[in-house]
């Protein structure tokens, strides 16, 4: 079970965290029949987003197991990528009568007039290459160009900075020529038809990529895999590492059921909590607190199916105090028959940091995990 | 000093583990005068064998310092290995009328019977090569091809899976084709010499592999070390890092006495005691606490030796209750007069889980150890 942005930072006047604030007897209890420690998501100091975040979790290097922002962006709003389609993160901005950009946002326009252009953009044809336009929210939104023979090893257009013209999209290998000339050829019809849409008048792409192909948990780890998430790039990621993404409903209470519902048919079985990163974005101690408190509520229909290893964590830290994702490590719990427990009574960051796991890279999440199923072989004779 | 399988699970009844239930008086007192901490032999979550267990202990990286199944079994019986021998782990099996096999051991045959059908595999004669076949254990012998050019890049010829036909030894490299013709015309003799010795009437050849070379910890070190081991397949792997073995005795009582006798030549003495791992494997809880207690009170003997700097740990844990090997972490334990103490009073899984050396590498112990004996340089200027 991973609570998104579980840990947090002590609140100025209490002195106690988001998860030290909530009143949580379950997690607590579980606490104390399990072992406990602190999570690095990914490298000590570094704040994850969390599509690495969850890899690392997953057992996948991050560093190793890269996803394009094109395609991040696509798993964002459920766009069905497939096989040979080259996907772009692309930002409405404003450029001056010198073609040089003044605002890499365009003012933030309404998500209302994102979708607007976006279906003019969709009208551009380039060769027979299908182009598929989506708004994401403001001046976001995800291109994806279909057909044959496309190469994503393209530079950017976006050159990240103000005052500066786009680039022209160059070709990194020599099979990616012909789709930078396509893209080139987009961008240029896009400044003719937005033309007269300031503050959007022009188009920046970066992030250029493919479906990534990884290795299914399935061959891995020889499990079983479930997800039961309500957003869409979690159920994209999910599907990345070769879960099966069941119906979750929506709320933490028809997860808790989806997972009752499906925990027969699985053996590896993902959950998802995403409310606790969502308050924490917004700023908001207390209904993270009321989040918390909620999922250990629920927590005995969990405890119920009677799994043979729990783990339960975060993918990163969202402290209401810094209202985004931090570098700081995360609360880490794991319950099974054979786990060796520590004197950890407490589900929290200061009890964690005192567990027998330590702190402790994410990467070693799964062998753990497997191990305490008794689902590893012994290493040499 | 290496506690075979030291690390255990709690008791169900007391929730104490086997080193916790022990009274250990001097172990605590050199606890508390130490620092502690918690090892990971291989890597968080492996199940070691107690082969790269022990190399991680001596600084030899077990994912890089591998050692053939062939050659650890015959390191397991005393086998002299010779430079240029090729040894193969060997199981007695059955086959039905189709070569088909039934049984991979051979219904767990008598280690008489198996002594008796070694012997007549060892008439066989294949060309100028000289085989030799020595009985392990029940179904297990090992064999070793010696003459000129032999080389072990070579399949197995057990496919690990009833229901099959044995493979054909096939040569992984040009250069074992001649050495995988000797190996199956072996075979094929084997088999019909075995005809009318149902269950046993078939053998299977894995982990063909020759003697590894591994740098001496006299040239690593520059130390002068010795081993006092009772087990063979110890003593084996104490001479391939280059260690002398000393003749041991075979009770904890005789190791501590040898390890007397030969303080004053060596300046490096691993100690080694199988039996906590023996009892561990054999489930029995109280046998392995006693064990801890023996070793406890020969300790003062280790102690008016005066060493410079003493490390007390396992290679691994075998828990009483899993009757095997597992993945928890070791208690370790290191003193010397430059150790700079921390708070912890007791030698056990809880309290070595809050000493200061937190949860670390195995390969970490031997830099450490050498540290505190005041032997290694400053790194940079």
């Amino acid at each position: 079970m991973v609570l998104d942005g579980l840990g947090g930072l002590p609140h100025p006047e209490t002195e106690k965290t988001e998860l030290e604030t909530a009143q949580t007897p379950n997690l607590n209890s579980l606490a104390k029949k399990g072992i406990c420690g602190l999570v690095e998501p990914i490298s000590p100091g570094l704040t994850p987003g969390s599509g690495p975040a969850h890899l690392a979790l997953f057992g996948y290097d991050p560093f190793r197991f890269t996803i394009g922002r094109g395609v991040l962006e696509a798993l964002g709003i459920d766009f069905s990528l497939q096989e040979r389609d080259v996907a772009a993160r692309g930002n409405f901005c404003t450029i001056d009568d010198e073609g040089v950009i003044s605002d890499r946002r365009a003012g933030r326009i309404s998500t209302e007039k994102c979708i607007e252009l976006c279906q003019q953009l969709s009208q551009i044809k380039v060769n027979d290459i299908q182009l598929l336009v989506s708004p994401v929210k403001e001046h976001r939104f995800v291109i994806v160009f279909r057909g044959d023979n496309l190469c994503p090893e393209l530079g950017d257009s976006d050159p990240q900075q103000v005052g500066l013209r786009p680039n022209q999209v160059v070709a990194l290998a020599p099979e990616a020529r012909e789709t930078a000339a396509l893209a080139n050829e987009f961008i240029g019809k896009a400044k003719a038809l937005l033309a007269n849409s300031y503050p959007a008048n022009m188009v920046l792409l970066r992030g250029f990529s493919q479906y990534p192909h990884f290795p299914a948990m399935s061959d891995v780890y020889k499990v079983k895999p479930a997800a039961i998430v309500t957003y869409p790039m979690y159920r994209g990621l999910a599907k990345l590492v070769g879960m099966e993404v069941v119906d979750s409903g929506d709320s933490i209470e028809e997860e808790f059921a989806a997972l009752t519902r499906h925990y027969a048919s699985h053996d590896f079985l993902f959950l998802h909590i995403k409310q606790t990163d969502t308050a924490g974005e917004d700023g908001d101690f207390l209904r993270k607190v009321q989040v918390i408190e909620e999922v250990d509520a629920a927590l005995p229909q969990l405890l119920n199916l009677q799994p043979e290893v729990i783990v339960v964590t975060g993918d990163h830290s969202t402290p209401a105090l810094l209202k985004a994702h931090s570098w700081h490590p995360v609360p880490f719990l794991l319950y099974s028959q054979w786990c060796r427990p520590d004197d950890v009574v407490e589900f929290s960051e200061p009890a964690c940091a005192k567990g027998s796991l330590g702190r402790f890279p994410a990467l070693e999440v799964m062998p753990l995990a497997l191990a305490n199923a008794l689902k590893l072989t012994k290493f040499g004779a």
